[in-house]
């Protein structure tokens, strides 16, 4: 067995995707010890149920004690108070990085705490599922899937590039983009989107002349597959939503505008409108089944009482 | 082999649905000839090439003529121009239904046209995939499924205790309401929802900020899900919108409220109301799995790169 890519990694965090992480780098053997952390007692029991880390501790000082990768795996409004409490006790030539959906504020929060000669990345891994906790984690999660690092200015080339294989290891491909760049283009592609499935799903949960019995029993008309990602993480979704401000209310804002124009069209039976869009918006998801980041499998492959592969 | 439900059954319109009834029917011996009509030569090709029916023709007159079940199964805009013509060639005694996804304006439009002694009774089934066309259609698209029948004051009990048995031999769930109900409750569960779908997806390939390139590399952070149903069958959803005017502008009209209400929550930081939404949007997901309208295996079981059940 060759020697792992790193002697001791940390996961401050034992969520889906620091489990999935723990359990990657075990199939790709990258760490000599993995140690995890969390500060609820009850969470570190279901890590400890399911083999999650070499190790695990409820101390932040204990978990970064030696790493020579530590990774943030907490909702991001729990990354400063993490930083401060670990900056003094992170090994020098360490890599800090983590895997939160907003990159700006993590920069800004995180980045004061850590000490010259430790080297901090911040990473997003494009993956997820509604799922949470650490028993929703597994190995292929990251498989395929685009990882985005926002190294700010002056970081270490060689600490970058060991980063960027961790990632490719795990399964990734790897791109690397400005901070702020990232906020608005996961403003549009996963943190509104987010947004408006939780709001439609709360909007037809509070009409009270439709049963909730109804949008059950009549979901497959639609409704369903915005439930999917409105059954995500609360905590983890607030906070995306409180550090991306800036970007998701100017995305937030230009789509409200285009949906009063729909609504518009609608009102004034504008029907050679309302096809444009439609047909425009087609060529999209082509593009996307195309490029292998979605199933080509109709209604997702989804195994509804009639599955059939068309 | 027992005597089919119906001698002869006539389904005007080739599509994705009137396709799926087609195999459905055979499945179950429900039909003795299945006539089609469409009344493009191209698609009639199509239909042709893939065993639709029994027979074919561009000729709705031919088509109706002498059967005993008469499906409208085009876009719902072109309903009532078809039973214009075909309403003088009406068997007596024949039932006329249709799968259109609204039903007040059928009634409407079809309504007038329909002589006395022919059995009118619309019908909806809540089930489809994003493909269109003739070669989209499977025998078991409506299993497990819902199908609603919206029948007029006054319509015959044996006529529509005859559908309701066609559609359960077809697959289906049969559930019986009021036509104006049953917009209402669309327009939630199905109409809205396409709509913000057809949304997002015009919004975000309007960003020029932001490629098309990174809206596709980066669409699993949960755009994808959108693009599915935004790649609907554009004719067909104009037409939707078009006849479900007032339930959808109803519905579209508190969402954009609760949206705003949404937008301001995360301008002024109010955490707490982001979670409190986050977590009861989560429930309605279980109720849905729980039903089985969805599936329950993760990210809906999908083919990704990393599939696994978990």
């Amino acid at each position: 067995m060759t020697k792992p890519m790193f002697d001791r990694v940390a996961i401050l965090g034992v969520g889906l995707v620091g489990s999935s992480i723990a359990h990657a780098m075990r199939r790709a053997n990258l760490a000599g010890h993995i140690v995890g952390h969390t500060k609820r007692a009850e969470t570190l029991k279901r890590a400890k149920r399911i083999g999650f880390a070499d190790s695990l501790t409820d101390s932040v000082v204990k978990a970064v004690k030696g790493a020579d990768l530590v990774i943030l795996a907490t909702p991001v409004g729990a990354f400063g108070a993490i930083a401060k409490a670990m900056g003094p006790h992170l090994k020098p030539g360490a890599i800090v990085t983590d895997v939160g959906s907003v990159k700006g504020a993590v920069i800004t929060d995180v980045g004061p705490y850590i000490p010259k000669g430790v080297h901090f990345i911040p990473a997003h891994p494009i993956a997820g599922t509604e799922r949470s906790g650490p028993e929703a984690g597994f190995a292929e999660l990251f498989d395929g899937r685009w990882c985005i690092l926002t190294p700010p200015k002056g970081t270490n080339k060689r600490a970058l590039k060991t980063l960027k294989s961790f990632w490719e290891k795990l399964g990734s491909k790897v791109e690397v983009m400005d901070a702020k760049h990232h906020d608005l283009v996961l403003a549009v592609t996963s943190h509104v989107p987010h947004l408006i499935a939780y709001n439609i799903v709360g909007t037809a949960d509070d009409l009270r002349s439709v049963t909730e019995g109804e949008v059950i029993k009549y979901s497959a008309g639609g409704f369903r597959d915005f439930t999917r990602i409105a059954a995500s993480d609360p905590t983890m979704w607030r906070d995306v939503f409180l550090n991306n401000k800036d970007a998701v209310l100017e995305v937030l804002g230009r789509f409200s505008e285009d949906l009063s124009a729909l609504q518009r069209q609608i009102r004034w039976g504008d029907g050679d409108a309302l096809f444009k869009l439609f047909t425009r918006t087609r060529a999209i998801r082509r593009g996307i089944v195309d490029a292998g980041q979605d199933s080509a499998e109709v209604n997702f492959g989804r195994n509804t009482p009639a599955k059939k592969k068309r």
